[in-house]
């Protein structure tokens, strides 16, 4: 039966978005585009639309509206999507009437509200975004089941998951065991990482990401969030999941079953397999990527992590078990950290430091309602700043 | 919710028979035995008739039922059961009115009719005589078809796949990939396989099984025989099964879906994980077996393997594609020339020479019934017995 699924798209510019593009392109008679959000990436987006005709677009400010603007009347594009900016175009693009599927692939929170407003409409949600679950799983999970909306993850390790899942019975898996490549610093002794450059950091061994993501995995934070998300998309304990870290990420994730059999999915590293998966869910498509070949592959190794040299992955943990607000400010002091180690500001080994002292200072609350949520995010943020400020001078 | 399930095994005394059994023991309250077959292990039969009180038992011939009689009364078993001997016996316990399950564990062609038998009267089966499938799997499928009996695997490596299959659908399966651990000689040359004895060729690097399948082994024609039972099984064709070499036996096969991921099964090396699953399907019971600790284990290796120094390989799909009586004649021939491998009579490599002697000479008939395959067999059985007295005088 051909699919017949229209597609929005909340950052279309980004790696995500860009291999959703790819993916709609090798199945053109299945899938349409009609609606993209993109940030400031304006000449990229511009060719986007160009290709892939949307009804509505939004941009993140009004100054790279102007300039979109410009550029596709010099480009002499036939008729303009309709331009919106700011939250309020995120979300509009998020309910466009006509989508069914919304993959959601913003990096950080600025995605959260526009995919909760998805969940509520019934949309399907192809989620990369996995920062919208860290924040707020619980609302989040909520709103789907109220609404009858799927929710999909895109990520390779919860789109393993879910594909291990598949034939299982909920009550008859045992633990869920997410992979980790271990990063770039996974053999490195701390004093090699207090003293990583930022790209030295950006060297991924396996996945070829955006910047944010990157770092992450090389802290393993990436896989704390992703602990905290699969927690929230297939409903486990804290204690019911693991991470093992596995250099060759050939293994994306795998489940352990009560009869103590493991269910494991493999793959090549290309985000479009995952996010193929997800738009076509629950049916499969013959992909013409190059499939995995494990003859070529030099042997698989697995080993536990290293919490002593990769500490975020103990501070998610933390904060999934502290629950309500925690994760969030775990996430909103990452993302702060992140962002001023990108800048050269602090060293890779601050991050968990800032995010700790941000942790310890807070007071976890019930995640009530999206105002706890919003205002949790922002008083981490600022937190975490004044967190930064503090560690500068020090060092001089 | 509790199961109640009767079994009868076909083979209780041989490796799978007393795996069985344990498994049975873990699960006193959801299994009981109500039919034993065993050949002519008449100590070990005697204790398992005093332990799990069978009402019916069958043994190869009529000296061991005397034998069996006598230790019974000499061991004073209250209420001894109903005994009987040869294929009618076997066939007895196959159909037992009590029987829901049936576990068919002999080893070679003896099990070929008594498990037809059990697919006719609508049991189901868990079938660790591989060489059922191999000789007429389409009538033992028709069967099972035809009288909605259950056919569920046994060995590690198709109970792998039909974990994998549970959550997909037939048709958007590329392909099935065997693992195999390569056996003792993975790693030999060419002239050192001329040369193997017995014992190195019952030394199977992972698994504890019995003599026949460990040679079989050996030689991968337990692999290529694999093969022919998947096809059957999981009804793919020969092009669509592959095997992979994969010498720690970890993984115990996976499957490739037309979307390009890979779902794999992993497990301990302990037989009981199958038989369990295929007694519990489609439930899963908690294990107390000691799960799988991939943090504890060397890398994972994978290789293609090499047909030229393992040409049974290459023959079981000589005969899979020839289809027909051939995969009967590969069968039996194999018999016939492991059992002279075990007795002394002739080289490990000459297995393959035989076998290969044996499909030249047969020409294929289309499998009618079940007196084509007894005939094949048997046919098969005194050209390769033949061929082998061919050999002998030849070396001397």
């Amino acid at each position: 039966m051909t699919l017949r699924r229209s597609i929005a798209i909340l950052g279309s510019t980004g790696s995500i978005g860009c291999n959703t593009l790819r993916v709609v392109d090798a199945f053109s008679d299945e899938f349409q585009i009609v609606a993209l959000a993109a940030g400031r990436n304006v000449a990229k987006l511009s060719e986007q639309i160009a290709r892939y005709k949307p009804e509505l677009v939004s941009v993140e400010t009004e100054e790279s509206a102007e300039e979109l603007r410009a550029e596709l009347s010099r480009a002499n594009v036939a008729a303009p999507p309709r331009l919106l900016t700011g939250e309020a175009g995120l979300i509009e693009v998020a309910t466009h009437e006509r989508a069914s599927c919304i993959v959601s692939a913003t990096v950080g929170a600025v995605g959260f509200v526009p995919t909760l407003c998805a969940l509520e409409a019934g949309k399907r949600v192809a989620l990369a975004n996995k920062e919208t679950l860290v924040i707020a799983g619980e609302l989040m999970t909520r709103a789907a089941r109220s609404a009858g909306a799927e929710l999909l993850p895109v990520d390779s390790e919860h789109n393993a998951l879910h594909q291990c899942l598949r034939g299982e019975r909920r009550e008859e898996v045992r633990r869920l065991v997410l992979t980790a490549s271990g990063g770039p610093f996974r053999t490195k002794s701390r004093s090699e990482m207090e003293r990583a450059t930022v790209a030295e950091a950006m060297r991924h061994p396996t996945w070829n990401m955006g910047a944010k993501i990157t770092i992450d995995s090389a802290t393993l934070m990436n896989k704390g969030l992703e602990v905290i998300e699969a927690r929230w998309l297939f409903g486990f304990e804290a204690e019911q999941i693991d991470v093992l870290v596995h250099p060759e990420s050939i293994v994306h994730s795998m489940i352990e079953l009560v009869d103590g059999s493991v269910i494991a999915q493999l793959g090549v590293t290309d985000m479009r397999h995952a996010i193929q998966y997800a738009l076509t869910f629950p049916e499969r498509r013959a992909c013409q990527l190059p499939p995995l070949d494990l003859r070529q592959m030099s042997a698989l190794h697995f080993d536990a992590p290293d919490t002593e040299r990769f500490p975020c992955l103990a501070l998610a943990y933390r904060a999934l078990r502290a629950g309500g607000t925690s994760p969030a400010v775990l996430n909103a002091a990452n993302e702060i950290a992140v962002a001023a180690f990108i800048a050269g500001r602090i060293r890779l080994t601050d991050i968990p430091r800032i995010i700790e002292s941000v942790l310890d200072a807070h007071e976890t609350r019930p995640v009530a309602d999206l105002t706890t949520v919003l205002e949790t995010d922002a008083a981490a943020r600022l937190s975490a700043t004044a967190e930064i400020n503090r560690l500068i001078p020090v060092r001089g």
